[in-house]
């Protein structure tokens, strides 16, 4: 890749404004339609270069009412949270413009020159890697990026600092960096050649041709309204119906060995909850009736309700479907959130949204990428996560149905759209085969469980914890 | 008031679980329709009272999945932000119930227990108060609030702490206080005594009536699906218009005199909104082509993008609907935004909401209280509000909006529904009428600023900022 070329010639102001508006205006209008899109602009560069005249000059010629900036204090990495973390809950919703200033390039940049042990260039690398990755699954999900590195030479810098008055001093020194220095100047420019050759590099000498550069890359950004993609060409190899699916097991558990067991594993699993120093994320798929409420209850018995959070995961709102479908857990997952619980997850994709349709062919068959890249995110920042697939018999589900339509207090968990789902069951059993052939990896592997007998299903659930957790 | 009692009996467990759960589903129900609330539950008390395990039974009991929990550790009252401003973002929509562990009586009792300067009683009791009046709005615009405090004598916490295993003793002691120490113990009695009068009081001696009491209550508060209150008795008395908007001024500024103005002006403005120690909230309010835009436009010409938070504010959303109206302005006023400026604001309910019939008469009539205590929080807590009405005359709109036709880069200004709006003209003045008279604090005075003359009003407008910022 190259640093990015556009032709470049100064516009008319006003015909460049009404471009920028009328381009502004069809973006707006694609939300909801087959070629919505919204759009992120990563905003970085050199101190006094003039990002910031250069956005406040676009949004004089946009209709400023939708253009969103976002300007944080660099955010230092972590092991706790992955560079995405700090920026999910703005990523844009079908139809806006978002700019990030402080964005995840520049904590790149502020952690590899403030920490004591530095980044070396390997890691620095690898961190662009997943960072340019994690842009294309944006974009795949209809949230274009576009990235802009405003550049200056060190003599401007220096002579605009030279003429700098006090009161904007202040506010040039909460970016961190002294830029009176030339040492630290070049290893910046170093550094972030490291990821800039597929961003639009601006010379910043002259403001002018400056903040025309910036609104007409902007503009072509803009008119890019591409179809979604929803068919494949290949054709889709199903996977195998695995035997524990098929025939799930059905030993059972005499119920007196059961209470033992369950007491003394509900009493593990808590503490091995509480004492693990890593965030704990266990997520629940499985059949109607398969018993993740049971499960779930179990794991939480002896926990406090504050030391943990349930999710329960319905079908999206308006507001969610309008960006990417990982968003909502994304912004689920917060990094302080010691125990989630999840009852059903981000598999929804590749299961009820593949077989309902509300995902494209070409959405779901994407998905399984998408979704090991987020886990991986995941536990690189010290997360477990414990996937469970709850597998129940047809017959057995069948009889539970019956018995809950029978039972007061558990009628409420019984609906027309269960039986309806029922009717899937074949579609259902293929996709979960998909699924855990594409995404029982290593570092977040799929547990099986039967669960014709409750007991037993129970307490394989506890002991799976426990040794993923390595307490067992 | 008294604590709320409650004819106690113990009930079946599953006939108890079967009416909570019914109960719960005819308030999820109740969505978007006439009856529809959400339902709050805050829960404080001694240290191992078991207000934990009283919430973890009643999550058994209920269906779990529409039921929430929050806990954090005790927020301690700054002057920053208002005690409600952590928790707004979890105020629930409606149709669900949340339960806060962490909220503002146990903030305020940590903050009475942990500061080195202790809460003298006045204002110890002033927060109490202000904490009623915020959920007694709460419950005028649908989220029902109701409070448990669970009890426990000292001798009966000494016999459970003595008892207490070492795992449960490192979570317990997250909660802070040391309950081993007597002193203590009857200093937190004694001040919860100051708000507890409305609470419901439990025993928690025998932890079974203990659950069943607590379930019991929420049983109770679930039941209760009031009809909203749309109509009012008394008949409305209509503010006479004031002339400053009948006839807004008309005072020319010459162009040369208004450049020079306008420079210094927005150069003093950029330092005095930097340099105040509070945040800065300007708001904008006025018929359409009044001229927001270009106000807005001339006190952010010397500020960095990066510096302040524009709020353009449209038709609420869907999800938004279903919280108090105030709600998007809860959520969006963050303490650590130091200049926000709104594109109209929540007067909308008594403006557009009112004239359009979207706000019932009780809601509209019952606005202007609540929105001045919205915003006497804010003032209190080191905010100043700057709040502008915009007065043009109809005559001028007219040409503005017939230039803005003509203009290409101006079109995007001007839709059908700014013509529809310019129909409802005078009850738009009667409604400001109103607004003014009832909203016009010594903590948040308006501004009228006549704008026929676009260069007089901007000059005004900076010229208001920098007086109510004592920047003059």
């Amino acid at each position: 890749m190259i640093e990015q070329q556009l032709p470049f010639a100064l516009r008319d102001e006003e015909e460049l404004s009404v471009d920028l508006i009328e381009a502004q205006y069809a973006l707006k209008n694609s939300k909801d339609k087959n070629n919505a899109k919204s759009l992120v602009i990563l905003v970085s560069g050199i101190e006094l270069a003039g990002k910031g005249e250069a956005v406040k000059q676009l949004r004089e010629w946009v209709d400023p009412r939708y253009l969103r900036v976002k300007a944080d204090p660099p955010c230092l990495f972590t092991t706790k949270q992955s560079f995405w973390q700090p920026y999910a809950r703005h990523i844009p919703s079908e139809g806006q413009i978002q700019i990030f200033f402080g964005n995840w390039y520049s904590d790149l940049l502020s952690t590899a020159m403030h920490v004591s042990k530095p980044l070396d260039e390997t890691m620095f690398d690898t961190y662009v890697e997943n960072m340019r990755t994690f842009e294309q699954d944006l974009k795949n999900n209809h949230v274009d990026v576009i990235k802009v590195w405003f550049d200056l030479p060190w003599k401007s810098l220096q002579k605009r600092l030279d003429s700098m008055d006090s009161s904007e001093q202040r506010w040039h020194k909460l970016m961190g960096l002294d830029w009176r220095n030339k040492k630290q100047y070049d290893t910046v420019q170093k550094l972030r050649q490291r990821f800039t050759d597929d961003w639009y590099v601006i010379d910043c000498d002259d403001a002018v041709a400056r903040d025309q550069q910036f609104a007409q890359y902007v503009l072509q950004a803009l008119k890019k309204l591409p179809k979604h993609k929803t068919s494949v060409r290949t054709k889709w190899k199903q996977a195998a119906v695995p035997e524990a699916l098929q025939q799930p097991a059905t030993d059972e558990l005499d119920k007196d060995q059961y209470k033992d067991e369950l007491k003394k594993l509900t009493k593990k699993v808590s503490e091995a909850l509480r004492n693990d120093s890593r965030n704990v994320v266990i997520t629940f798929e499985g059949m109607d009736a398969a018993g993740k409420g049971g499960a779930i209850k179990r794991i939480v018995k002896n926990l406090d309700p504050r030391e943990y959070e349930i999710y329960t995961i319905a079908a999206p709102e308006q507001y969610e479907l309008r960006r990417p479908y990982l968003w909502r857990f994304w912004t689920k997952l917060q990094p302080e959130e010691k125990i989630s619980i999840f009852d059903r997850t981000w598999y929804g994709r590749v299961l009820v949204e593949r077989i309902e349709g509300f995902a494209k062919p070409a959405e779901w068959q994407r998905a399984y990428d998408e979704i090991n890249r987020f886990e991986k995110d995941l536990v690189d920042n010290q997360t477990v996560l414990v996937k469970f697939w709850l597998a129940i018999s047809k017959e057995e589900q069948e009889a539970r149905f019956k018995a809950r339509e029978q039972t007061p207090h558990k009628r409420f968990k019984i609906t027309p759209e269960d039986w309806r789902n029922r009717g899937h069951w074949d579609e259902y059993l293929n996709a979960a085969a998909d699924m855990f052939e594409r995404t029982d990896t290593e570092y977040a592997p799929w547990h099986i469980v039967a669960t014709n007998d409750k007991y037993s299903a129970r307490i394989q659930v506890l002991k799976a914890i426990l040794k993923q957790l390595k307490a067992d």
